[in-house]
């Protein structure tokens, strides 16, 4: 018998196994009035009244219903309730400037535009069909039909939702995944992490992103409790591990580090000490980063790879039993890697170097964009962009996202987090920032910049902009601007073009 | 991306991210030459030379081939090999009479047949194309290429084995599951038993059984140690349990008894108190029995419910935290229901008291039995045969399977036991033990039976037959002989309808 694999499976599971449990504990901390703790018979209603909502209104399956917003239950709700119901979600990054989110809205064609209130005011004057604030006037919206929504024809094949790719290319893709990629993403992802009903799940991670990489699916499926958080901070994720008895999470690297400096400053030993797992992706976190989480913190790290091209997991590494007799330092060592290939993925590396996948995982285009979607696909393989290499254990090492990490006087700095300031500035519309020889340190920082159309700003504002906002040794000590920056296929910068010239003659690519 | 799920998934994922590991531990103790241990890069090598021999035989994928097998790693490599290159497995029970056995190589159309050399000679005279004994002569005809393996179309839908149901229909039913329901139900009983990398699985149930309930394959996705046990044997099981640090394992009911009975009697504590994972399904077993598995043997007790249509998982119960509090006979009670859909599975219960299902785990048809399977899915739905009923919790309890239980005197007796002991006399065809009213004991056996055509016995001979096999209480008190035995679409004893006359005018079905 052939049922369509549909992400309405998770939560029907939730309704059914689990409806007098807590499914959901929104942020208290919000502008929208939270929503307290739902059960997940009451997220089960509630979505129901989304799709109810959305069948009186006349947005039929297939039509795109955009959200921007920080973590929040209406975020998850629109999750399970628009995708759910054979409609399209765009989750839309909230670090995008208005100009940005406005052309996926209008490149989506969504009909319906859900605001989170903090970033109402900077959208006002983007046009819509339909649009509301999350809160009340989104619960009037969502909530404005009694009847029993209609049953849509379901097909796994069919888009559930469509992620726009971060704004670092010059236009942001939408990646379209299928009710069957994100399901099998979910499913695999549940299992190497061993999610259960016992689990307390934090939401450390924007659910914008990828779809939360795929958690919120099982978590429903395995009536697991999600703990919301509107906004990063460290000494709040540790308070919130305390008091949920959290044991799941998944992050970047930039929030371990939070995490670990609080732990670091807070002057007593870090709650859930051999009860949580935390799972990173995003970019390798250094060795020292993954040992620090097992020894200071005492949670169980585990790698992922993948990208918002694959739902996103491609592989997992997770601590083996033949690893626990090694030292901390060596069994970070391990763990540093992306991982093996996860349950129904093959890897290639082509002559290229470049890291080739094939699995259900994989997008099934960008949205209205042939010709990036054939080039993305060519050959039958998806191409990441990124640069690795497979060891003789069958695990995959990310060599390009590796020099992501530039280590300048023995202090690791995150390129990704230099490159986030440089974005905050106005003028910046596209930034790498790479690591180049210093005879004193090392490596040193160096920022090439791109400026938007018709803004202007000189080395050292910009360096001095890094500065109100990054430690110093962190920011950029020269800056660079060009007319554009290498780029793959997938729009991914190519790193390692940009820094070839600056490392001609040497052995080594990092220092 | 579309890739089609088929079961060379598992076993490719442990070559290329667990090669190095101890896949299958042989059974030492075995007519054929043991295996001993092998690695999953030597099971992926011995799997891909089993694929090119089929090739040099001519044997095209969607062929069959047949075996019949006790536990043995050579029945494991069958499994990986036959099903995951593309041919169709058809695995026997042991236990069926040779003309069965014959019956169904005929009727699956299998052109090699691999044969236990314990049977060897009583199936001497079934006529092949290819047949050989498992042990030299299977090695032989199965590693006669050197030449790599063609490379076959996978497809997700076409058949990976057929599964014959057991012989207490007339005519046995051959139930075609497709590389999807198999792949979907390995991951997902993965899912929600927890299998890692870190498990020790002791094969204790018949791997020819629905394929070991999907287990071989995502023991293999994960790495998994997998223990061969060829006979079941309470001191045996307890014995490698200790030996090779067993986590995890899958039993019917009498399996758990054989081993509460040995733990009981070895005057010590059981191995893996803590640590062991054992799975149920088949029968509900009494609550009792899931008490003492939690008390006396300290092993975590999940059951599912399946049948051979369903690949098998329909339903899973595993111990919730909100159950922790109870005491172990309320927690047991829980634990004795059938269990909440798993991942995919829609249930309903019809007016007649029927329990239906909708999944992908539901066959795809008996083989060549148009009519069988357009009545096993009338409506869309699989009839499962079983009568059941759905509480306010989600849970599914199979109630016609309860009433496989009888109590006389206090003591629990399962019909299923006895059904066995009596199928063990020549002229035994069919037969239904049920529990009618008795004054004295509230229960008490009775046997119907249905004679083999041209044999004879007496009620007196019948009886006696049982109790030089099983304890007295347990033997019936009285025997029917009928011409048949009323049965539903599924060829299952419809009980209830059997137990109906003895029970007339009373309101409960069991004392």
């Amino acid at each position: 018998m052939i049922v369509p694999l549909t992400v309405s499976d998770f939560l029907d599971r939730a309704v059914i196994a689990y409806g007098d449990r807590i499914g959901i504990i929104d942020e208290p901390d919000q502008p929208a009035p939270s929503l307290g703790s739902l059960t997940y018979r009451q997220i089960g209603q509630l979505t129901q009244r989304y799709a109810a909502a959305l069948d009186s209104l006349g947005i039929a399956p297939g039509e795109r219903v955009a959200i921007v917003s920080h973590n929040a239950a209406r975020l998850l709700l629109a999750l399970y309730g628009v995708s759910g119901s054979g409609r399209v979600l765009v989750p839309i990054n909230f670090r995008l400037h208005p100009a940005e989110i406005a052309y996926i809205v209008e490149h989506s064609g969504a009909s319906v535009l859900l605001i989170d209130p903090e970033l109402a005011p900077a959208l006002a004057d983007v046009p819509f069909k339909h649009r509301a604030i999350l809160g009340p006037e989104s619960d009037a919206l969502l909530g404005c039909s009694q009847d029993p929504p209609k049953p849509w024809q379901r097909d796994e094949q069919a888009t559930a939702t469509i992620n726009y790719t971060s704004g670092t290319t010059a236009r942001p893709k939408g990646v379209q995944l299928t009710h069957r990629s994100l399901w099998l993403n979910a499913t695999i992802f549940g299992l190497h992490s061993s999610v259960t009903d016992r689990d307390v799940y934090l939401h450390t991670l924007p659910t914008f992103h990828c779809n939360g990489w795929g958690m919120p699916f099982v978590l429903a499926a395995m009536g697991v409790k999600q703990v919301v958080l509107r906004k990063i901070s460290g000494p709040e994720i540790l308070r919130r591990v305390e008091a949920h008895g959290v044991t799941l999470m998944c992050a970047a690297p930039a929030v371990i580090n939070a995490v670990l400096d609080a732990a670091q400053h807070s002057g007593k030993p870090a709650p859930g000490r051999g009860r949580v797992r935390i799972v990173v992706a995003g970019a390798p976190p250094p060795t020292r980063t993954i040992e620090r989480v097992e020894t200071e913190l005492g949670w169980e790290f585990l790698q992922i790879y993948g990208l918002t091209e694959t739902s996103p997991v491609l592989t997992v590494n997770r601590g083996r039993a033949e690893w626990d007799a090694l030292s901390p330092s060596e069994r970070a060592q391990k763990l540093s890697r992306a991982g093996a290939p996860a349950l129904g993925v093959s890897l290639k590396i082509d002559d290229q170097g470049e890291v080739l996948a094939q699995s259900n995982v994989v997008l099934e285009g960008y949205w209205q964009q042939p010709q990036a979607t054939a080039d993305a696909l060519s050959d039958g393989w998806f191409h990441t962009g990124d640069g690795g290499t497979i060891d003789e254990e069958g695990y995959l090492t990310i060599s390009d996202r590796k020099k992501d990490v530039i280590i300048s006087g023995g202090e690791n700095i995150s390129s990704i987090e230099v490159e986030d300031a440089l974005f905050s500035h106005p003028a910046v519309a596209e930034v790498a920032v790479i690591g180049v020889p210093d005879n004193k340190w090392g490596e040193t920082v160096k920022a090439l910049v791109v400026l938007a159309p018709g803004k202007h700003a000189s080395e050292r504002e910009l360096i001095d902009h890094c500065r109100a906002r990054l430690a110093h040794y962190k920011c950029p000590t020269s800056v660079e601007l060009r007319s554009e920056l290498a780029r793959t296929a997938t729009g991914k910068l190519q790193k390692f073009k940009l820094r070839a010239p600056y490392w001609e003659g040497r052995t080594r690519q990092v220092n």
